[in-house]
């Protein structure tokens, strides 16, 4: 029921990455009398999905602890989590109000053992092919166990999506020296580079233009500064966009000049199209959850359920708690080493 | 002396900014044996510019603290934030270490009265025109005060950069409602939105994305943000210049269509070219100071010095100096107003 245009670009969604992904089943909830007729229009969707009614679907503008109090237990997009909690779904999909699908989540599926918060983690596109980015909004601040659990849970994430053995991590900084305030990003690197892990393999510090780059597969940073790092770069993209149609519109030689490399801006607007990279991954919870674009189409959603198969396929959340127990432990285990040097 | 490419760009673009403002006067600080050649070569810049040998000058991979310690006094860099103080001239211009140039001008200039931290001003070109954003990288972290204080010190750089009565400011945010840790901006926001003031429009909150868009004329954030949006949004436009390049050299087709739309690309070329929006400023000093790009070419340096010409035309600094004044005083009238209501 959720995001912009609801079930009349959820259901077409569903219906194209079922013809990409065969094996695919869905298990759909929202309001019947309005999926009915679209779901005719799905047949193979139809085929392959369960349908459960709900009375009550969660709106774009609800607060978080709105939503909760009154859509807990009932709502589409509670019984959406609740299948994946009951194991009925491998990945929750929604196109619904971020927060509260997140207040939700964490209240449904609770945080992993020994992760304090979840974060969200992006797919960006970069000159290089595409990076994991997180956390881009689910909570403001991290401290630097927070920032390590995110690069433990991004490389796991870049692990199951590339398929590369020690993804590379970078952690968000400026380049400004001796600049003070970045104790707990140092102290992550600190900790990053002395924990030998086999699951990643730390860089150092990147800055907002190693973002494009696709200088690490993964980069990491607090939710507030990655919020802001991925709208302002949406925002870029659609300002040169706007930029660039106008230039091509302003004399009769630009506009026949466009027709000739017609397909050249095809390529380009496929690249840039934010509904090919779709979808936000919450990490650090009992199960996967995957938040679309709420403003997006059809192939939009297609690309967040696409995203949602290959982390189902790949084990993502089983490859996240290993990873996640076995740095925890080596990390106490050099602490404690550590401190007995230090007494001895 | 500063700049990846030193006197050889400083040179020809002090020159080619005179050339636009001939009523501008240059003191020059740096190695003499090297500029003297250069400066015979820019002969409208040579008649009106002393020079000062300088025997040192800041390396661009000094640590701040290093530079500090051996430059002060006689380095170029500190003899150029000198002229500002004894007032020799009106504003300073540097591309050099942005780190060194920043401890120096603190502890050079030191800051206005009342203001805690200064912080670097950009100018950000967006689809309405263009925009100033702060603080994009002087300091990390922020609290309320120092917020208001980067809104005032923005808005009179507004006023006497775009001539505009009331510019419109906002705090940059993220959307997720009901996420904790934003109590500082809050705060802000409440007491820009209560001191009802003549020098500047407060808009509300802002987000990544209407940097770009050019929703405000003023985006307030705190350093460390500020300046991976800066940077993001660079190594955008880089990325997609490289993917338009890329698509146009692909098929034959595309190829004659750039050709014929060469004026247009050229016009993208220039709206997205770095250097002519070019120049950090520094506010908050008893004195304005502008950091250039360190990789620019002349025509980026003499962008900075446009940017200073104005500024000092325009006379920023008393402007911020009585904006500051003014709104502390409104502010402490507030506090006082609140707390004898509340003993009431």
């Amino acid at each position: 029921m959720g995001g912009d245009h609801g079930p009349s670009t959820v259901i077409p969604g569903a219906e194209l990455a079922l013809r990409r992904h065969p094996d695919l089943r869905f298990v759909l909830f929202g309001d019947e009398a309005v999926a009915r007729s679209l779901l005719d229009q799905a047949p193979r969707l139809k085929q392959q999905s369960v349908f459960h009614h709900c009375e009550l679907s969660v709106r774009m503008d609800d607060k978080p602890s709105q939503a909760l109090r009154q859509g807990r237990y009932r709502s589409s997009m509670w019984r959406t989590l609740e299948a994946v909690k009951s194991g009925e779904a491998d990945v929750a999909v929604s196109a619904g109000n971020t927060g509260a699908l997140m207040a939700m989540a964490k209240f449904c599926l609770r945080t992993m053992a020994n992760i304090e918060r979840p974060a969200i983690a992006a797919i960006w596109p970069t000159l290089r092919g595409e990076s994991i980015v997180l956390d881009v909004g689910a909570t403001i601040g991290a401290d630097a166990q927070q920032l390590i659990d995110f690069s433990v849970m991004g490389a796991a994430m870049a692990r199951a999506l590339f398929h590369i053995e020690r993804p590379t991590v970078g952690l968000l900084n400026i380049g400004v020296e001796e600049v003070k305030g970045q104790d707990e990003i140092r102290e992550a690197g600190r900790l990053l580079r002395v924990a030998e892990t086999q699951g990643l393999d730390y860089h150092g510090f990147v800055e907002g233009d190693d973002l494009g780059k696709g200088t690490v597969d993964v980069v990491v940073t607090e939710g507030f500064t990655g919020n802001v790092a991925l709208k302002t770069a949406e925002g870029t993209a659609r300002q040169i966009a706007s930029y660039l149609r106008a230039a091509m519109e302003r004399t009769l030689l630009a506009k026949l000049g466009y027709l000739l490399a017609k397909s050249a801006f095809q390529r380009l607007r496929d690249k840039m199209d934010p509904s090919k990279v779709n979808g936000g991954v919450f990490l650090g919870l009992n199960g996967i959850v995957i938040k679309s674009h709420g403003g997006t189409d059809a192939e939009g959603i297609a690309a967040a359920i696409d995203l949602a198969y290959a982390m189902a396929k790949n084990g993502l959340r089983d490859k996240i708690e290993r990873d996640l127990n076995g740095f925890h432990l080596r990390i106490s285990d050099d602490v404690a080493a550590d401190e007995s040097e230090k007494s001895a």
